[in-house]
């Protein structure tokens, strides 16, 4: 049976042993310096979970795993620089180290090499992936600027606000499982059960991030609890408590976003208050839980002995429970 | 007989009716608005006239054709946000029109667009062409990259400038040609005479470009004549004045480089002085007809009936004559 640690430590070598090119080096030490700040690289280890449930051979799908993770690092890059990040898991963004220039063409390389790297599939499959590919892409950047949109709108609905995690996240996810699955050999349904999975875990996976930044464990979530709270950043547990609340509480929450000036523990406190008289956290744990239930639920169905699915479920039960 | 006006036609009528996307708005507008600002299109052409002399359908190499012309939009679009340009084409640059966030996501989806174009390419030589394309593709950004570093550099040697401008501009010109050979059936050898036949016209046609912005008729060059001079821009006829100055001349060029305040026509008339008695002009003159010279010679040593290439070569001619 795989296992994903193995899985891991394959992708690392790989990674390590990857070039992106060489000169100018301005150009090309930014990318080195973006794919080795230890992501979980859990999209390609998805690919590669996904390529195992249908062959024992997973080092045909090495490099198009590769590639999901170089485009999600573009995407990275460049997100930075819209957001004007300071920081990426802890070290400076690209356009702080460098600058937004060196930022801008260093993405557009990687996007490049994310292609190069798909270029290593059966002859018989490269189009079907580089058209399931690219509609991923170009939704990414269709979610990345709805994001943006909702910055500035305060009538953002559920309905948007999951279609647009839906886009900005989750169709990556369902792409690397989809993927897996095509290099494999799975057929043409299994393929759109993979993809779905990928979608509603993906999505799942999103929201769960907006509950760890409020209820987070300190001592284990990465960046700072109650971050997008002091951001006034639309998650999916302020649009539900502006839609849910009543007159008086909904004033009292926009009197907070609005504050320019406020202490920062005062301002998590009032907020997480409003959110347990509304049962927002709740609320918010049975979406994810709805959520990964389909996606867990899609790959129950796939028509496959169970114990080739095993590695791949017990991954997925991982991002489930993940803390960080 | 192929007629380069006809082809146009064609090109133009479909981009016309070509879709990038819909929505988010936001996200599409400004790729049909860098499109429709009348660009020469003759990247494109130039496919399309390398296919037709091996095919007499060209409607195969139509989609690949267009993608390379909204691979070189994508690069202007994110060029003019690094370069801070105001106008392009006389019109307001997207970033301008927009803001950088916009002009960096729409870049971003042009480049997959333009990977969309090139997959209506035959199955068999699908690998191939994008092997070439992502190869072109990261060239033209590193050239872009050499470009900024030279900013900061006064002693740039003419083969670093040549270099740069065979990546910035050259490549796309060599694989447009190229392209259009693969696609129409060439064979090998063909393919990469037509490849250097656009690469040396590439660069011949840069060096023209900054001929005309020093000695262009007014009338008929699109954009301020003198304008590199005005920037400091270090052109092939700056970097060859720099190089080959007496210690007096030199003192007095770089005394107009670096007075911050001066008046234009007094600053474009002193250059050129020293342009002129340096030879510069004829010079570079000599430097355009030698890159054109070689690229009509590979055109003319493709092994095939001549009436068949006469298309291609009387447009490539029309490339050296032009006076805007």
């Amino acid at each position: 049976m795989v296992n994903p640690e193995q899985l891991l430590q394959t992708l690392q070598a790989e990674f390590e042993k990857h070039s992106y090119g060489e000169n100018p080096a301005e150009l090309y030490e930014p990318i080195s310096y973006i794919m080795s700040l230890h992501g979980k690289r859990f999209r390609p280890l998805l690919t590669l979970l996904s390529a195992s449930i249908y062959s024992e051979n997973i080092s045909a799908a090495l490099k198009p795993a590769m590639a999901v993770e170089v485009f999600h690092n573009f995407t990275l890059m460049h997100d930075d620089i819209m957001d004007r990040a300071p920081l990426r898991r802890g070290k400076p963004t690209v356009h702080e180290k460098w600058n937004a220039n060196t930022a801008i063409l260093s993405g557009d390389v990687m996007l490049i090499r994310a292609y190069d790297l798909l270029l290593d599939i059966p002859k018989e499959k490269l189009r079907l992936v580089l058209e399931r590919f690219n509609q991923t892409a170009a939704e990414v950047c269709e979610g990345q600027q709805l994001d943006m949109n909702f910055e500035t709108r305060w009538n953002v609905t559920e309905g948007e606000y999951l279609e647009m995690i839906r886009l900005k996240t989750s169709v990556l996810l369902g792409f690397a499982l989809e993927l897996g699955g095509i290099i494999g050999g799975a057929d043409e349904e299994s393929v759109k059960l993979l993809y779905a999975a990928g979608e509603n875990m993906g999505i799942g996976f999103q929201l769960k991030d907006d509950l760890l930044d409020v209820y987070g464990d300190p001592s284990k979530f990465g960046k700072q609890v109650g971050g997008d709270i002091i951001a006034n950043k639309k998650t999916f547990l302020l649009i539900e408590a502006l839609s849910k609340a009543d007159e008086a509480t909904k004033s009292e929450l926009e009197k907070w976003i609005s504050e320019p000036v406020f202490d920062a523990e005062e301002k998590i406190n009032a907020v997480k208050a409003i959110y347990e008289s509304l049962s927002i956290r709740s609320l918010t744990e049975q979406k994810i839980s709805d959520y990964f239930g389909k996606g867990l639920e899609n790959l129950r169905n796939l028509n496959i002995e169970n114990s080739r699915k095993e590695p791949l479920l017990q991954f997925a039960q991982q991002l489930v429970e993940r803390e960080k």
